[in-house]
């Protein structure tokens, strides 16, 4: 009772493919929650997923399962799996969709998903393992199976990182991208706090993206006047790029995957 | 068993703020049955939320409790409230979203979520609200909790009225505007049928709205050749422009927010 | 418990279209569990929604229940009507939405929905039989309810078949047309497997649609280039336009209703 299971796709709300999983789950596991996180990320966009993973994840209680299918590797030997970190589940794709909470969470525990008997069918489409591999996985996992019982175990360590995906340090600052724009409009950047403070080191910042230049990190979208653009760090913990009461992405002609420029300067 | 809690924000479905609440909902009332009414929302558009709410609420059964989260004044004083209105319930800014449904139906009791042992963290975002107050609000009310165990009694007939969003009688009929426009281009004014009768006193009435020119009010589709334009009030109670068998929205230039203006003549 | 409903509509996700019909369906079965298909057909699209429901039906359990309201004649004679084929359940307008699935499963018992104790009121809205019939009959069935409880049993072969949505034979070939291009811009024509091979007869096929022109058919995405153009049976049984690792609607400028032509000729 109670059991919950989110899902996080690039396909839409267009066709059947989100439903299709959905039956395949509650064939397994008919008393589940499933909750959906966004079936909007951009197509193949595996940076961008788990940005978004990150910001659902927080907020669901232990044992929820979270299946995430954001795939541009189906049909190659890229490896599906499914970790267990703290006290929550994930199945999708080893392909770095985890790699934002593995960063920050201990991982206790990953297989990969090599068991068929765990599958929808032994002969999975080549195209639509959500369906075929991770929606039967998910369904075990939140219907109360062991990790264990769905394939081998792997070494979490050994999961793909999004390496590529962090930010570049410069002799000046730091260089990096937009991951995400929000439906408000607020620019999230690949630049997570940490990287930021270590680089910072007191020094002034100034901050570039399309055409804002932004002096400065503020704490709150009231800092600054209404309608002024302002940079501060998200509840994800990412700079983000902002406007009080306005849409910065509009204001700023800044669109997903523009670079970020952050240049510092000591304080006079 | 079969409690349900619906959700109707500015949020959109591309992000995870939904799939937050959702989870902080879950945790605190697993066994909810969560219905989204619109998460598309004009942003920070008060009005269209609470005209959409109005055509959800009367489908619902009783005990039913509605999240409303479109909250323009989030971080400002503007107060946080829940209501319970005949046998549902209501959560959300107290920035007229529900005036619409105060002005026809009794409203028994209201308190301000004036209580932080209430929220889901004594020391919410800033900025969000939805997920830190109002969202555990609502759950809460859903778990069985009563007003009272949420803050401060407040007298129902001083929450926020939309009084700027009435429309306007001049000497020779009515100044209204375009509230919403629905899926199939059908344009909703703001004039609900009780102003539009009081005016009329069985005078002719003309109605101009984006390039339509519209003679009479009529009851159906039907009374109007395919292709045709009519007025006739919805199932909601205000006025709306459509094309019988087209889209109204397209056909007639209307914008939202565009003016519409009723004029009566004698009938001679 | 784990009893399902699903839902495909042409209402969009804006308004409280698709809330009234969930608040309705839960009011008389508590307990179901909703499962959406899709809400953006294409308005008034019966081929589409057809389609679109033929890839959701295979991965649902048995007893599942299927609410389709996707109505152009609503407020006209055509009748509204229940069905059960093999193990499943449908409830919707009788205007072919369900033909694609007669014509492939057996069809038990089908019954027109004419019993008004069994609509959510004896006096339906004209434009909203959504809402107020189908929406009813559909929860009452996912409740247990047998067929004959909804109405008067029709013969389940004079149910309206979508002949005028079959593909054309021709002297050298096939004429179709796009049925549906899915998020990542796969192209489903209206050309079955069956008809494709009574017609093929080992002959070469060349395929034009748009600016695309394709010879042959392929198995999967695979057995071409990056980037190239396939055609290829889906796992619906209707040919598709892809591209490998591609968008075939964007790049070979094909839309919504545009012809298909295949042309055959002898291998030499």
């Amino acid at each position: 009772m109670g059991q919950i299971l989110t899902l996080t796709t690039d396909f839409g709300t267009r066709d059947a493919y989100v439903a299709a999983m959905k039956g395949t789950i509650l064939e397994i596991a008919p008393d589940l929650t499933l909750v959906d996180v966004s079936h909007e990320i951009s197509a193949q966009d595996v940076m961008e997923a788990a940005f978004v993973l990150t910001n659902a994840v927080p907020y669901f209680p232990p044992e929820t399962v979270h299946l995430v299918v954001v795939d541009p590797g189906v049909g190659t030997d890229r490896r599906a799996v499914a970790l267990k970190m703290e006290d929550q589940l994930f199945v999708g794709p080893d392909n770095g969709l985890f790699a934002l909470l593995t960063d920050e969470l201990s991982t206790a525990q990953a297989v990969v998903l090599d068991d068929p008997t765990a599958w929808r069918t032994s002969s999975p489409s080549s195209t639509f393992h959500g369906r075929d591999i991770f929606a039967p996985a998910a369904a075990r996992l939140a219907a109360g199976a062991d990790l264990t019982e769905l394939g081998s175990a792997v070494d979490p360590d050994a999961l793909e990182h999004l390496r590529w995906a962090r930010p570049t340090i410069v002799s000046d600052g730091i260089r990096g991208w937009i991951v995400h724009i929000d439906h408000f409009g607020n620019c999230v950047t690949n630049i997570p706090r940490s990287v930021f403070e270590a680089e910072r080191n007191g020094d002034e910042t100034k901050l570039y993206a399309g055409s804002a230049v932004i002096q400065g990190i503020q704490n709150a979208y009231g800092e600054v006047e209404q309608g002024e653009p302002l940079a501060l760090f998200g509840s994800s913990g990412y700079l983000e790029i902002a406007v009080n009461a306005g849409n910065a992405a509009e204001l700023y002609s800044i669109m997903k995957s523009d670079p970020v420029n952050i240049v510092f300067a000591p304080e006079e």
